[in-house]
């Protein structure tokens, strides 16, 4: 992020924080350094699982961008983006019948197969359609990204065919009806930041796409040799070198598309094209000293960045984090920064030295840009999604509005919990009854403060006897059981079921209320309970 | 969840899966269990963060629960499922300035502040509205609970003021103007399942209350012991023994009740009330054998259920996960149950032994109504929030609808690349006009294609030459213009400006091109871009 002063504090007053904030002359300026690197004869392939956003969509698109999905919503986000069909791929582990029937309906460029039952249904649902479905068969290879933290192939994971079945079956793919075999995809890793290990990869799977095509004599119109291209996070790490990238990969393509000259070359990335230009700003609330730490809470946390708060990692490593606005000239200091959420492990850094923070600072979460809201449990706390604001031309742009607490509130469905109990709700199971009695008790406690003008300083509990504690008499339990009646929606006095019995205590009289009412009291009865001890 | 295979299948038929079910029965009695273990004088407030459920909230309160709430959102659906204001406390350790004035409008019981400088805030918030604003201090203990694994209190963490702070300044907070200082809020750790913990938890909180009674004789009304009580997730866990809880607790909080007669006792819970009530039902999509492992692939994963998946677990134990239909007796067999998502450790469980799977099988992982979807990225992937449906009385009802594809498409704003490029769009930074060049470059290839009927194996490529590689001579070259005139919007020849040297190779004609194109064509004729190798 290289944004000045003024747009970083404009975007702070027009939209609040926590918000993301997309810098277009990054986003560019990565698309371009990945598109130098490569050959004209690779196609870029964005992955919208990395940051789905409608208007970076468009942004990459408008670069020159195709992209890769992994479900409807992202399809939809594609198309809305105009993306063309052709330049959309579709894959992932599971896939819904409707997501098929739709890639196949918009014509997607290759619908990326993960298992062989999937590429029966397919070939199944496509019959059906009176359409032919453009496949790619998903590898996991006998090979592993030596580069890749977070390894996807060459280990048992839930993508893809392993290697030596895709190859002995190979020949019974392409013979499925109502299937085109376009090709093959593999995607071994993640976090590569080794030229070298990349080039690995891809010569692999180049490879592995040679070794089909003699094998069974195929003329397949696309390999995608996956991605995994990585961006520094840490102190300890060093960005990817996209010159050594170009060395290695500019004449493994060029031979490739040599001798496949129809065959379509597909690098995937996300993480390397969106992850630099987003930054999570957050406002600090407040400062204080716990326990031996100095901690600046802030506004947003792991609900709106998984990643930074350390999600999924097993020793936690900060984000680089800055001010917002630059440099302060103040002296540096060590705080944990916290997010709002009550969990000990909301923390967007530890230990982190930075220029001494005041209440009210912005701070900026850098390299932010990749698996940051939508990857972040931002129903959270119900604090909701953050606000998404591409800055572009010195211009500020919402491209995402915050979620708000009536939107969260009002997206659940409001079923009356009359419906919900029903008829039953006079009869509770036996384990319940007692709370509903509970619940009773304390009202008519209240009710009988009133009515017999108990001193302040008399308990009422559920053994209160109400003669000989309370004082009841005839007159007065007349005057209480019509103060029930009117008190109490839905209870009414049977003359045939009442009995000396139930006015013995506090909790038998309860007991007798609950029988006799109404649904509705039961709901509404309970709603007025008074919690204050009675 | 003892739901009967009918309901189950009723379940799956009318809202698919992924989806949350939660069964009002097991919802009770988990209530009932946890009032029946703590005498009357303790009131019990619901945890919404654990699950804002609205259906939920409401059934809860039916029983006779009071709601803790943690942001606007919380507070909303609070409100909505007719919760008094009273029963209601509002904490966390970051509150927007909206959520303190309205937690003041509505007449929330307490705010619990977290910091000094929370207090001061509200302080000159309530003058500002002309309120008493009733609030309760959140002391970060010298003291842990023995039996959490996740401690809160103690030691350093983002909650309360730590205890020798609050000790030495309570004076002075409840001298504070506008202020009604009812009490202390005290939690300290979480998924408690030994009782004697959680006495000396609540055995040292109401010491400290004591203790700052009588340091300032003080008249307060409210003293808050958190909770933390847990359910059993894994094999090795017992559950909380709940009889030896109120051995332990009822004289313990009788005696304080005598002592402070008027002084409000809270005990919070969310897991042990919403925990056991929950399930997440998938389906089972494709099983395959990868590396040696065999998968079952389901519908929903870490994006639904990331607690399940292993999120903030150094070490991932397997919850329960059951044949969502009952046993069916076939032999066990040892799986690794997958989610969707394209991460490798997308698993709800590795290597769980259970009655031999199908693909179309409905698990269910139970125990999972606390911390399941609002804890999850549901947007992870844009697969969408999961269906969640209440099952009471036999019956369904859907408490919140599944998001679809086209929700989460349209909650992006539609800002048109146009807008967001604006007149920068024709003057790219120079890393980035070559993108667009390439772009330019295989468009006009298709077009050579055309105009010049070239034969299909003919190679084009940035470097061909016109006139020698693609034969283009005058005539054509004129066809071409008009051809690009027509074809790419917004490019008009400007006779003064094309000279012989732009009909050199592919390339330098796309500069042409680029270079005398209406910004409205740079967009629109990049969103035609072919990618198939020209």
């Amino acid at each position: 992020m290289k944004l000045s002063k003024e747009l970083v504090l404009q975007a702070t007053a027009t939209f609040g924080t926590p918000t993301y904030i997309y810098d277009e002359t990054v986003l560019r300026s990565s698309f371009s350094e990945l598109r130098h690197a490569l050959p004209d004869c690779v196609d870029i392939f964005y992955a919208l699982k990395v940051n789905p956003n409608l208007s970076l969509v468009k942004l990459i698109r408008s670069y020159g961008g195709n992209t890769e999905v992994c479900s409807l919503g992202e399809l939809e986000i594609a198309l809305k983006a105009g993306v063309a069909p052709q330049d959309i791929i579709f894959l992932g582990p599971y896939k819904k019948p409707e997501e098929h029937r739709r890639a196949l309906e918009v014509g997607v460029f290759a619908i990326v197969v993960e298992s062989e039952t999937e590429l029966r249904k397919v070939s199944a649902l496509a019959g059906e359609m009176g359409v032919t479905a453009p496949v790619a068969i998903r590898i996991n290879p006998n090979f592993s990204a030596s580069g890749s933290p977070w390894k996807m192939g060459g280990r048992p994971t839930h993508f893809g065919i392993e290697e030596d079945t895709a190859i002995e079956h190979f020949g019974e793919y392409v013979k499925l009806p109502n299937l085109n075999v376009r090709g093959i995809h593999v995607y071994n890793g993640t976090k590569i930041l080794d030229a070298q290990s990349v080039y690995d990869n891809a010569s692999y799977i180049l490879d592995l796409f040679r070794n089909l095509t003699l094998r069974y004599g195929l003329d397949m119109t696309m390999v995608d040799v996956g991605g995994g291209l990585g961006i520094k996070y840490y102190e300890n790490e060093k960005e990817l070198d996209t010159y050594q990238l170009k060395q290695l990969l500019a004449p493994l393509f060029e031979t490739f598309h040599r001798q496949f000259p129809k065959t379509r070359i597909i690098l995937e990335s996300g993480r390397f094209v969106a992850g630099k230009c987003g930054a999570l700003l957050v406002t600090v609330d407040n400062i204080k000293e716990n326990h031996g730490k100095t901690f600046a809470v802030t506004d947003g946390g792991t609900n709106c960045h998984g990643a930074a708060a350390g999600s999924g990692q097993v020793l936690k490593r900060n984000f680089r984090i800055v001010h917002a606005t630059g440099s302060t000239g103040a002296p540096l200091r060590e705080y944990h920064i916290s997010g709002p959420l009550c969990s000990p492990d909301d923390l967007l850094g530890r230990d982190v030295r930075i220029e001494t923070i005041s209440e009210g600072d912005v701070l900026a979460v850098t390299a932010s840009g990749a698996y940051g809201p939508t990857a972040s449990p931002t129903l959270f706390h119900s604090h909701g999604h953050p606000a998404e604001v591409i800055a572009s031309n010195g211009r500020l742009f919402l491209a995402r509005a915050r979620q708000t607490a009536l939107e969260i509130r009002d997206s659940h469905t409001d079923v009356p919990v009359s419906e919900m109990l029903g008829a039953n709700v006079v009869s509770l199971p036996t384990a319940a009854a007692p709370v509903a009695q509970v619940a009773t008790q304390r009202r008519l406690g209240e009710i009988l403060r009133v009515v017999l003008k108990l001193p302040e300083h008399t308990q009422v509990s559920a053994e209160s006897h109400l003669r000989d504690d309370l004082g009841l008499d005839s007159l007065t339990s007349m005057e209480l059981l019509v103060t029930l009646e009117d008190q109490i929606e839905g209870f009414f006095v049977n003359p045939d079921t009442i009995t000396p019995g139930h006015f013995n205590t506090v909790a038998s009289l309860a007991q007798y209320v609950d029988a006799h009412s109404q649904p509705v009291r039961a709901e509404q009865g309970r709603s007025e309970v008074q919690h204050e001890p009675v």
